[in-house]
């Protein structure tokens, strides 16, 4: 009636064209982790990002006007965003050190989620963008896997998000396959016979946190881990189920 | 090397007054859990306000004038909106159906936490409150609990929060003891040599968020939760530590 969350490691560096599926499965099987009903893989978007090649050489990104101003405002790299703009839909918040928007996947986060450490390359001139999908990557890693693991496990592929009013950062998922990233609980009641006000579970978040747990703190060197013994509840969801439109937001 | 999550069944419904800590080191007991070092124990803030005796029969409740302008404003009831201005520091967002406040704890959250749900009396006119001072009640209950438990765990006091720009809620936390609730990694580099953009983790946000796989998605009915196999790094902290000032917020 436990849950257990394992660490996976020996995921060497991830590169370009690398088949994480098979690389993930080979992990689970040295881990002495063959799969069970109701697992489910958690897997920072770094990795994700690397197998898709998603770097980028910030000497060949030209700045635009628009990029050059919110980089004087925000003491950034001009380079940096230049990309940043490419990847988002809006921006929420620019002041010194400081450029948070919301990613063209709805999701809202500082520099739309680009990194510039750890980039396995060494070069320091490489930034690394989110995956192209992080939903259909998801599903395309759900599929893989299903080649090499019966039964296949749910797929949650997470990101370390700042958020309002708290400080330091925690996992949330950014893609999902297989699992019901939000759970409805609309119309249960309790024991008293009440309904329930909070109804809606962000599950894929919870899982995602939960796995950066055995990730370590900093989500560096240990890119994935397996969650054991979660009763899957309702629907399969993506993650983009978590996203909520700026017109609906709440706290604003 | 992997962590687990242990749900704490068999405490049952808790009253004012009653003795958390030898509840919960029955049900440790009872659990086959005796202590190790390392472990955690979160418990929802439910309990511990109902173990404080923080109900208010809202027929005793007499609404001042800006509980009537904000109830007619989020089409609340007046006297709860009453309980939740005498709990808050501040209104952050009041609109049809959301009254979002700053908790005098600091905590930003939707009705300053107070509770009508499956307050365990069915009379539905009670509200429970959150703790008077959750990081205080962790204190208290860590400090009793060594009287018990040798080691004694880490506290986590738990609650769900909706964030924004997401749908659903997740746990967080909202007091701790002997628990390093927030990890500073600013310096550190990762295996580039870079200096980490991200720096801080919200280690106790994220061991609730862990918890509440294992309390189940509503969080009622089992309120409590082991963790255990965690490497608690740094210096403890209390769940105060995780609010940033209003002055400080980088979303706004």
């Amino acid at each position: 009636m436990s849950i257990s969350l394992h660490p996976l490691t020996g995921i060497g560096e991830i590169h370009p064209g690398d088949d994480l599926a098979f690389i993930i499965a080979q992990a689970l099987t040295a881990a002495g982790l063959p799969p069970q009903p109701g697992d489910v893989l958690v897997v920072t978007q770094k990795i994700v990002s690397k197998a898709e090649g998603r770097f980028v050489d910030l000497a060949a990104v030209t700045p635009g006007a628009e990029a050059l101003r919110l980089a004087e405002l925000t003491r950034k790299d001009p380079r940096l965003v230049e990309l940043v703009l490419a990847e988002s839909a809006a921006v929420v918040r620019a002041v010194p050190n400081v450029l948070i928007t919301r990613h063209r996947s709805g999701h809202v986060m500082a520099n739309a989620g680009i990194d510039r450490s750890n980039t396995g390359t060494g070069a320091g001139e490489l930034a690394l963008l989110l995956p192209q999908d992080a939903d259909a990557a998801a599903a395309a890693l759900h599929a893989a896997l299903a080649a090499h693991l019966t039964p296949v496990p749910a797929i949650v592929i997470s990101d370390s998000f700042g958020r309002p009013w708290r400080y330091g950062v925690t996992n949330v998922a950014i893609g999902a396959a297989g699992f019901p990233s939000l759970v409805d609980r609309r119309g249960d009641t309790d024991r008293d016979g009440r309904i329930l006000e909070v109804t809606q579970i962000a599950l894929a978040d919870m899982v995602a946190s939960a796995a950066g747990l055995a990730m370590g703190e900093a989500a560096e060197g240990v890119p994935a881990a397996l969650v054991r013994g979660l009763a899957l509840p309702g629907t399969p969801l993506p993650a983009a189920a978590l996203v909520r439109p700026l017109s609906e937001d709440l706290f604003q």
